[in-house]
């Protein structure tokens, strides 16, 4: 009979496990053609089905959390820009945002097989990300980057939709370009603009 | 019992009925909550239902023509516009595809709970707006007009996902000036493009 482990060491197994669970489902729901069953989950995290379970007791649990988890990394993301160039700052949480729309998109359409869009967990998601997102827009505009005639709501319907047009990125990429284009109020002068404007064609 | 009429007269008749039930069917679909039932479209073309099923003998004919219709004025649209300044040229046309997507979403959505996306109808309708529209952005791409590192498939899949976000007029129609202002190339100077911006805050 192996000694029995101390209760600390335990819970950081326990931890670790939960960690791996999550990180392994999330890199097989970014992998387009992947199996993501449970069992895969289980094998690809080195752990029984009963652990699995013990830490997601189903499937929407997992999925839940995989979502409130990205949705935390948008909301903190933006915090931590808030001390940069009010248009970077923006553009760059924006392509956060273009990522997390197509990435999760899988995820969110199967947590809408197990809820419905009314399920209050999508409309707090939302709210959350907005709100997070609203001080950077709000500079960016003052600092005459943005054009002033779209809210939040707006932009992020604008990236929602692109980011829903089905085909390689090679082929929405530079549509999303073209959007970002259209938000800026004026040329780009400043080198952070120039940058996320690259592959642009020359005026 | 009264005399029968000349057959040029018959004939005169019948187009009249056919071009009258198409007209307020048209009239219908673009009212969001309207009744669209055939006796509803039959009571407004003052027509009696076995005239309207003698035209049309099913909804999805009728659906079908009123679809085959709009595709066909897109595309003698973008013909007559050929003439024109490339650059207004393509805004003038692509404020005309925005329109018919936006208005047409309704007639597209029924069309499909008749068939399906793989039927050829659309692919075809597809085709034709894509061959009508072709040159008028590549004279907007020469001229310098209309940014370079985009095809017309690109364009009209942002303008149909654009023209797909929910909400008013008022919400939506920013949105679409965004993106047609990430179209174009360079900064505008010409008076068309002036007037297409309008309402867009001062850089």
């Amino acid at each position: 009979m192996p000694p029995e482990q101390p209760p600390a060491t335990r819970r950081a197994e326990a931890e670790r496990n939960r960690a791996t669970i999550l990180a392994v489902a999330r890199a097989a729901f970014a992998e387009p053609e992947a199996d993501v069953s449970m069992a895969e989950i289980a094998r690809r995290a080195g752990v029984g089905m009963a652990t699995l379970y013990r830490n997601f007791p189903g499937r929407r649990e997992l999925l839940e959390t995989l979502f409130a988890d990205e949705v935390d990394a948008l909301c903190d993301g933006a915090e931590r820009l808030a001390d940069q160039a009010p248009g970077a700052a923006l553009h760059t949480w924006l392509d956060r945002v273009f990522a997390f729309f197509g990435g999760k998109r899988r995820i969110g359409a199967e947590l809408l097989e197990h809820s419905d869009a009314g399920n209050p967990f999508f409309g707090r998601a939302r709210d959350r990300v907005l709100d997070a997102g609203r001080p950077l827009l709000t500079g960016a505009q003052r600092a005459g980057e943005i054009r002033a005639d779209l809210t939040l709501e707006q932009i992020l319907d604008m990236i929602g939709a692109v980011s829903a047009i089905r085909g390689e990125p090679g082929y929405v990429q530079p549509i999303y370009r073209t959007v970002l284009t259209g938000l800026r109020a004026s040329p780009p002068a400043e080198p952070h603009i120039k940058r996320l404007f690259d592959g642009m064609p020359p005026a």
